[in-house]
């Protein structure tokens, strides 16, 4: 099939652009100077993050239609945090000449399917060559003549809530770390989900577990529906948790002047996460859940679980504690 | 003043977002999971490039600031192409942890005020840390109820203008792969401005003509109201002249099903380009000038020249005549 740098850009272009859907959304799509999205209600939410290779994921860790997927999906996960209906991704692509042509189609496979989940669609983008894969995405949305959910509307006596799944990417990440790899021997397959013996969070699950994990870790699966959900249950703050879960309340705290308290007891920990569940789900990331703030008197539906509350102050509690819990740093080692 | 990896992701944040004027075409700005931006047409012209370190700019070569502003400029000028006037950029930001913040700082510092000579503003982005200092720019525009002025309105019989300048930044490029360095000694000067003793772009200019040229490569300066102005004037086709004049024609010939014949004695080529004048002008990339078609009758006011016409056909010709003329692939090397 070739590598990219022997097809050239307009070739690759013209061949990236074939996998991907039309939609009402772009009115005009790829192939010239600019693209052209609907805008409804006069405004547009709008959001870009810059995906590296050897930083934000591994070659030899994730096939290019799961980092498609994933590069898509925490965009996506942006817009709709702001209570917004994704309409649609621009992507900038970068990689080596040597590039398989058909690693890159993978790329905008993923993307293109990741887009459909939230019913938005490819817009645009750029293809260039570098030394290293990168992704550079904008996602964009639609409030619908809405007022969007920003994180700094948390008021004292609000609940606090999420949907969708904690530490599940950070459970799968640790056993990547660790050497896991996927096999059909399950004998061997149990030895490679935790080499070093040690507390191994696919210990008890086993290798379907640390399967789930993995694939976790390489594709998040946002609850799209959760923006508009919110929207409407009349939640005051909104994010999505790209960093994890204390640290991305740190950030409504903040924004509101607001302590928030969760409650350890009540955070969802399925037992896949293994023994050391709950410091995954307070402070991994990239699962890409939304935790919000509603109305003392809001009932939920079971999709979102209720896991603590809003009070005079600053900053973020566990059970009434301080705690020294952190999250990722994009600059960190 | 220390580097990106030690103030951190959200320290960095803080301060670049400090050097950034509000917008009253950004209702909400940088800080929340996404940004709001106006789209008071209920549509929204999108475009999306990446520039990566070692290919699109050299850290020898440009320094922050001047990569700041021709990251943005080429993105604008994308969005003016459309006929749109720019409103909003989103800014990807990718360095290595050890880079200084004041280098930071003065690339947003370019991005600013770039986007203050096109009336848009800097509305949100991302930080992280990477081996190559790597930029990826959206910029958004407003259509203001226009049609968009795509590639493909050009019709047999049209006019063919540009309005920028053309050939500037490709000189200038050729005098820095010549190793031309700005020194205070004029001699040294004349010498390093031709070190090989080619037929040079700078010759018959000197070392001001040569510092105009590599000022253009570092920093072009699109003409952004060719935009709204083209429209007014009833342009058929309009795009910003990035790869190459000629190439870049080709674009329009292709999505209009049209022959574009080039009068090579039309096309302005400045004595400051030297002999090899013409063929930077037709060939050169990356001075953003703005290419369009017009219908016969239109009278351009003198900003712009007549440089050619469209006819039946297919392709690009110079003099009636067919070219070798590329272009720039961002795949090659």
């Amino acid at each position: 099939m070739g590598t990219i740098g022997e097809l050239g850009e307009f070739g690759l272009i013209a061949r990236l652009v074939r996998r991907l859907p039309p939609s009402a959304r772009v009115p005009l799509g790829p192939g010239d100077d600019a693209a052209l999205v609907a805008a409804p209600d006069g405004r547009v939410v709008a959001t870009t993050d810059l995906l590296v290779e050897g930083r934000h994921f591994r070659l030899d860790w994730s096939g290019p239609y799961d980092i498609g997927r994933k590069a898509a999906a925490q965009n996506l996960a942006d817009v709709v945090a702001m209570g917004a209906r994704p309409t649609a991704l621009l992507v900038g692509f970068a990689a080596p000449p040597g590039t398989e042509v058909g690693w890159a189609e993978r790329v905008y496979d993923g993307l293109g399917d990741e887009c459909a989940e939230a019913g938005a669609a490819v817009a645009g983008g750029d293809v260039v060559g570098a030394p290293q894969v990168t992704l550079a995405i904008t996602a964009l949305g639609d409030l619908a003549g809405a007022p969007p959910l920003t994180r700094s509307g948390a008021r004292p006596g609000d609940l606090v809530a999420v949907r969708g799944r904690l530490g599940h990417s950070a459970a799968g990440l640790g056993l990547l770390l660790d050497g896991w790899q996927d096999t059909a021997d399950p004998a061997a397959g149990e030895v490679a989900a935790d080499p070093a013996g040690r507390e191994g969070a696919a210990g008890p699950a086993g290798r379907e577990g640390a399967r789930e994990l993995v694939a976790a870790h390489r594709r998040p699966r946002p609850p799209y529906a959760a923006g508009a959900e919110a929207r409407a249950l009349g939640a005051t703050a909104l994010l999505d948790v790209s960093d994890g879960l204390l640290q991305d309340l740190g950030h409504i705290a903040a924004a509101s002047g607001v302590l928030i308290d969760v409650d350890s007891a009540a955070v969802p920990v399925p037992d896949v996460l293994g023994p050391a569940g709950l410091r995954y789900a307070l402070t991994g990331g990239e699962d890409h859940a939304f935790a919000g703030t509603f109305p003392a008197a809001t009932v939920l539906p079971p999709s979102w679980s209720v896991i603590g509350t809003v009070a005079e102050g600053i900053g973020v509690t566990v059970d009434g504690a301080s705690h020294g819990a952190g999250g990722w740093d994009h600059f960190g080692e």
